[in-house]
């Protein structure tokens, strides 16, 4: 693969991605000032990941915020899909979708596709089941208002979502996602009938109360080929299409490739690691933006924009602007070492952690079925 | 289509088709003397309809009986696709697959596939819904025994099924689907999904109780397909390969191509057809094996292996095979003309839907939830 070469599908990201060509690729639209100034009037604020890009497209998400204005209140959806333990890649999206749900007070149908897993997975039922379990806790610590979240579990509930999937099922040709996912005549039926169950929690509410209700879904715009086959199908079936907030990639610990993946232990944190782990991992792989030398950094600066461990302060861990822009300016100047940026992040990262994994804690399998299993 | 070419899907039966041929592209089995005898000596008698060749093949049948005679009891699954009413064609299997239930006190779960014939059918969701409650009704009136009934609606018991099927599905790849049924790329991802669901039911008591029981299918042959495809995935998930018993298709009363049709008014009788109906469409569509003259009838004789409404008493009107024989050599001979013919079957099926219609009245919607609904 060239290096201006990449792919991004919902199962797949290969190379650095260009973001600029995906917009366009995609057919969706950049999340710029006009729209960011919109949303700070009604939140009073701008969150850090939209202030930093990290939230960068959307589609129909001016129409949403005119609904809402309206009064037509929305709901978002987002989901998980359980093939190993979470690391700080897939939070990103659900912290930002927090934010969303207190700025808007909106119902949130969290869907975690276990079925999506064990089809693609070189995975047991079983295996998959286990980190569905686990990744629940993950996701119900992260602090959503549990009187307004919904878990919807795709082989649990599919008594409400397979009569929905159907109908989205029918006017999807294999053509289609064949063209969409670049699937083939090898590729297990599952797999294929898949991305109807994913289309499908995206109108579960409006069918609950059998009134149209928006939806905003905020997602990795990898996940994005999914609602573009669906996107035509929803007024079809008499539902608005919904909107969709993209997220760029968190990046690797590695480097600025592909994305953070759960079946590589050296590409991610994972939401489990001890303050050792992180320290461990933080030192050894997070690529950095220094220099060879210590001489040569004071000399020419370090480079931000490619350090991993600044990406991670960036993305997650601070959320002033002055403190970022202190410490961007001071690891450019060369000032500051990639050794004491790692430390600022070691610190941020396991504090974050330490946090979380106390509230996790308290997750059994009896709250979430008390307080975040959907339940008819 | 020429005379010798005939072809067999679940979806479409066209042309005449040839038995024999059959039992050899699908490599299934006659129901010879040998394992007819092993069933009656089992029931104490055989059922008409293996007297006379409506069931005439099998897989794994003899296997099943091995079980059985072992102190294996099995278990009987057949199905319903609701996309209209059903007539005379449909029950015939069922009224088999009761008959199987009392001798063998065997549970029966019993599938109706409103995913299927929305899937792939021309029709609404609400249309094939309400089909849905009008076969559940007809069915329910049959006679089953309802204590070891259960019907499992596709869409109703998803939680049920779909967690089942995808693992059937992830085994079963485009490639074969589309060998097996014919499927294009044009088809929607629904329809190449479909056949997961139909191979789930055959392991559900099994799944239920965590112990593999034996399965006995009894379908009509046109099913088969969906077992073939599945047939090798069953025991990769550990458990049987599901028995078959295969029956003939029903004629339909037009004449011996293609079977009855639920979508074709002329070409069957409805289980709700007044006994005016029955006369109407026995006297103007059932095809005759009379000859063109009366004249000509008493010198030739008629033909009652083409004659519709002989084959209606022989399928399932008349039980006493010396009552049948009688007929039949009255008609051969030309002693019974067509006339005298059709008014024994109209006299016969309008009997049985007098009972039946009876019985069926008092299926309410309460009566099958409590009754004969599959509820965890």
């Amino acid at each position: 693969m060239k290096m201006e070469e990449f792919e991004v599908n919902p199962w797949d990201v290969k190379g650095v991605v260009d973001y600029e060509k995906l917009v366009k690729d995609f057919g969706i639209s950049r999340l710029d000032e006009k729209v960011l100034k919109r949303i700070e009037k009604i939140t009073g604020e701008l969150h850090p990941m939209l202030r930093r890009g990290v939230f960068f497209a959307h589609r129909d998400f001016e129409w949403l915020l005119n609904e809402y204005e309206k009064g037509n209140k929305f709901f978002l959806y987002t989901g998980c899909g359980p093939s190993g333990p979470l690391h700080l890649g897939h939070i990103g999206t659900w912290l930002f979708t927090k934010w969303l749900q207190d700025k808007f007070d909106a119902a949130l149908y969290f869907q975690f596709t276990d079925d999506e897993k064990f089809l693609f997975k070189n995975k047991s039922y079983e295996e998959i089941q286990k980190y569905l379990e686990d990744n629940m806790a993950d996701v119900a610590a992260l602090g959503f208002d549990p009187r307004k979240t919904h878990f919807l579990i795709d082989t649990r509930h599919a008594s409400l979502l397979y009569p929905i999937a159907i109908k989205f099922a029918k006017k999807i040709t294999f053509s289609i996602v064949k063209a969409s996912f670049g699937m083939t005549n090898e590729d297990n039926i599952g797999k294929i009938f898949y991305t109807a169950m994913q289309a499908a929690p995206a109108v579960v509410p409006s069918v609950l109360a059998k009134k149209n209700i928006p939806c905003l879904i905020p997602l990795g715009v990898d996940q994005d080929p999914h609602f573009r086959v669906a996107r035509d199908v929803y007024p079809k079936l008499g539902y608005y299409k919904p909107a969709i907030l993209h997220s760029v990639f968190w990046p690797a610990l590695k480097g600025p490739e592909g994305k953070m993946s759960s079946s590589d232990e050296s590409s991610a944190i994972f939401l489990h690691d001890t303050p050792k782990d992180v320290e461990r991992k933080i030192k050894k792989y997070a690529f950095s933006g220094g220099r060879d030398t210590i001489d040569e950094h004071r000399k020419l600066g370090g480079n931000p924009d490619v350090d991993v461990s600044f990406q991670f302060l960036k993305f997650m861990f601070i959320e002033d602007d002055a403190e970022l822009a202190r410490i961007e300016s001071e690891y450019r100047s060369g000032r500051m070492l990639t050794s004491e940026l790692k430390a600022i992040a070691i610190k941020k990262i396991n504090a974050f952690l330490k946090k979380h994994q106390k509230k996790r804690a308290k997750i059994t399998q009896k709250v979430l079925e008390r307080n975040w299993l959907w339940a008819s």
